[in-house]
């Protein structure tokens, strides 16, 4: 074992603890200091937990430290979606063009606690919680907290925020020259709605993510173990069919009714969820650069609190363990030289973390409103021809996107060179066919 | 005189103090809340003036108010830019075709206690300095202040923010959810420097703004009344001739004798300039919305707090001035309804405010690069004929943003015809030539 520094870590969320397994297992002592009470001991806040669907980047994460395993045991495997019409009418794709590939549904609370279990059973790892940061020294790494019994300080050479989308930590970093920051919200908020078990059984197929399209707004919906699901509405903030236009239960379940009318059969606790539940906002946050240098100490940022991505392209996650996996990757090619380290990580980071931003952005507009139609179906259909025409040549870009870790950036640059192949290549095709064509009719 | 509620203004700088004259004519009761001391009292800080350029719409936008006479004494009119090459060749252009218009200017310390002088002038106008804005509860408009004398605290149903780039009241609008944010910092650094007077008398032509094009960095300075010039450097924080690379007197004296001799000579307070002026950052912040409603109070955004541009197109003042006659037009449309005029300010003002800051980064790399290039002095002397050949009808750009109150938007949309309507002409005039000579060769 290699005795090294102390390293503070903000945030005893998935990517802080996950962040403190990675760094225990390199020798570091490892202290997270955790605004809210131990998770292991509270009630989660109500409707606030939208189920997080693991994909491969962040199994590839887990698999490094051997935690794969114990948290894929309480993960729900959707190998596609299933598309709900306002008529009722069910259609199901795959995700990937063999059918046998799947995102997975997770609570995540329960991840949370697996995750915390974890990093507390490793040497030299400490939490603190209900340790609310006030104030952030740079240059010394000095951190002030306030906690139950008052005031309290702590400070280590290395502080990483992993303190989510609404990070104290950089809200410090924010008001540093040179500290380049953007929070973008999208004029959507959501809501979480319930379908719980019927009969001791699933409600709907718990092998699929299940989307209402509606549109301007749309549903999901996750299963969970305890064969309910979770729902997401998410909906216009203002504006006909929006969170303000059906400000009352009646409003809002008449509503509701009309454009939900299969799903609106399976909740009983439709009022309750809409009275109790808050509206979420959505927003996407940028920060550049990732980590400040200090005199004697270092800053840096993991996961929500460097880039805050709106949920729909089940991501936000992911992308965060991928962050602890490039942090420990800068860690070993430089020797363990955590300025240096974390300047690398973040660079290399940053355009990845942009993409995955404006892919998520996007693909809110095709949940709610391409995935319904018919051309939306039948360009899937093709895609998923060619992946399987030239397996390993062609593969589509939410195929590269969950089920592989190739970084974001590269995705979307393989993605344009694959549109640009096959463009030409349906060219050639459409000239021969004109040649044949020609040729047929000189014939005649 | 109308008898109106009170409205607190934050910050009593320059766009606070105009909009303090505007809303007192209207009869409100105005609050001037100021982080500092009186300035009338206090000196100026060092190195942090960057003089202003003055020019139609901030000259319009005094005039409005009767301030334009007092304060367009005290500035000294710039017709045209002299650029400085680096074996000391000058080269001198007209802002405007006719060669009579003129950006001025003026230092911001002696504008800011005029238009002080002017807002406390008025009835019904007071205010309160150093008063540190310390919390903002947007529901109430309640104002806590940190003071000499201990905190304070006051409320008032409209909270205007006119607080600057850093701008402690939009700090605290932040944590809201939904307010959109961003700031985003060059790679450079600036640094004030003087060229005194020379036997009493201006040491460089007065009737210029002055240019040092350096490609990746540059120097501009403006005429003082005190006939010395206020220079600013811009250079790359770090690299090759950057502040970070020239991080000592002697490191950098050489430097700058070696790239900008001709400035180098009538320098003689160089080190001293070098030891004690900081270096500046050059941020772009934009918000969305500029204005939050609460249940009993409205908080509203202006100049640099909404805005904060970079000062390459020098427009900072003149469209955070531009600012204060948008909402008095808003509060004349609505009959003094607060919150609806300032919705309605916000929205008509957003898209010239990003126009603006776009044109400003622009207009960095075309002064500090292409100023300097043959194409860039032929293409002016093209702009200049068109504008002398078409009058009215082709204007330039910069004569649209510095010469009118063509709101930033349109003068892009304006300049997008011209420019299809001149590269028609030309293809016209192109096709007409081949013609001519198509109908010359066949005579032969």
């Amino acid at each position: 074992m290699r005795s090294r520094h102390e390293v503070a870590v903000v945030g005893a969320g998935l990517v802080g603890c996950l962040t403190a397994c990675y760094l225990a297992r390199r020798g570091y002592e490892v202290t997270l200091y955790e605004r809210r009470p131990d998770p292991r001991e509270a009630a989660p806040e109500r409707g606030r937990s939208i189920n997080l669907a693991i994909s491969e980047r962040g199994i590839d994460a887990l698999r490094r430290v051997g935690l794969d395993e114990v948290v894929m045991k309480a993960a729900l495997p959707m190998p596609g979606r299933m598309m709900h019409a306002p008529d009722g009418t069910l259609s199901f794709q795959h995700y990937s063009a063999d059918g046998l590939r799947s995102i997975n549904s997770i609570s995540r609370s329960d991840l949370n606690r697996t995750l915390l279990d974890a990093a507390l059973a490793m040497p030299g790892v400490r939490a603190c919680f209900e340790h609310r940061l006030t104030g952030l020294d740079v240059d010394s790494g000095r951190m002030d907290f306030e906690t139950p019994d008052g005031p309290a300080t702590a400070s280590a050479p290395v502080v990483l925020a992993a303190d989510g989308a609404y990070s104290a930590v950089r809200g410090r970093l924010q008001f540093l020259p040179g500290f380049g920051f953007s929070q973008e919200y999208l004029d959507y908020g959501y809501k979480e709605l319930t379908i719980p078990a019927r009969d001791g059984e699933y409600a709907l197929d718990p092998g699929a993510l299940h989307i209402w399209p509606r549109g301007q707004a749309m549903m999901i919906a996750l299963p969970n173990p305890d064969r309910s699901f979770t729902c997401t509405l998410f909906w216009p903030k203002s504006g006909p069919g929006s969170f303000e236009a059906l400000d009352t239960v009646e409003r809002f379940e008449e509503f509701f009714a009309a454009n939900y009318a299969d799903a609106h059969a399976l909740m009983p606790d439709l009022a309750d969820d809409y009275a109790h539940n808050p509206i979420g906002h959505l927003v996407t946050m940028r920060t550049d650069p990732w980590q400040v240098r200090g005199a004697r100490a270092v800053v840096g940022l993991l996961g929500d609190a460097a880039h805050a991505i709106v949920p729909f392209y089940g991501q936000g996650a992911n992308c965060g363990f991928e962050d602890c996996v490039e942090l420990d990757r800068c860690l070993e090619e430089t020797g363990d030289d955590f300025p240096e380290a974390l300047a690398r990580y973040g660079s290399r980071r940053k355009e990845h973390a942009d993409t995955i931003a404006e892919l998520a952005l996007t693909n809110f507009v095709e949940m709610r409103d391409k995935v319904a139609s018919r051309s939306f179906l039948l360009r899937k259909r093709l895609e998923h021809g060619l992946e399987r025409l030239l397996p390993g040549r062609y593969v589509s870009r939410y195929e590269l996107v969950s089920f592989s870790t190739m970084p974001y950036a590269e995705v979307q640059r393989r993605i344009t060179r694959q549109n640009v192949a096959v463009a030409a290549g349906a060219l050639g095709a459409l000239a021969a066919a004109v040649a044949v064509t020609a040729r047929l009719a000189r014939r005649r």
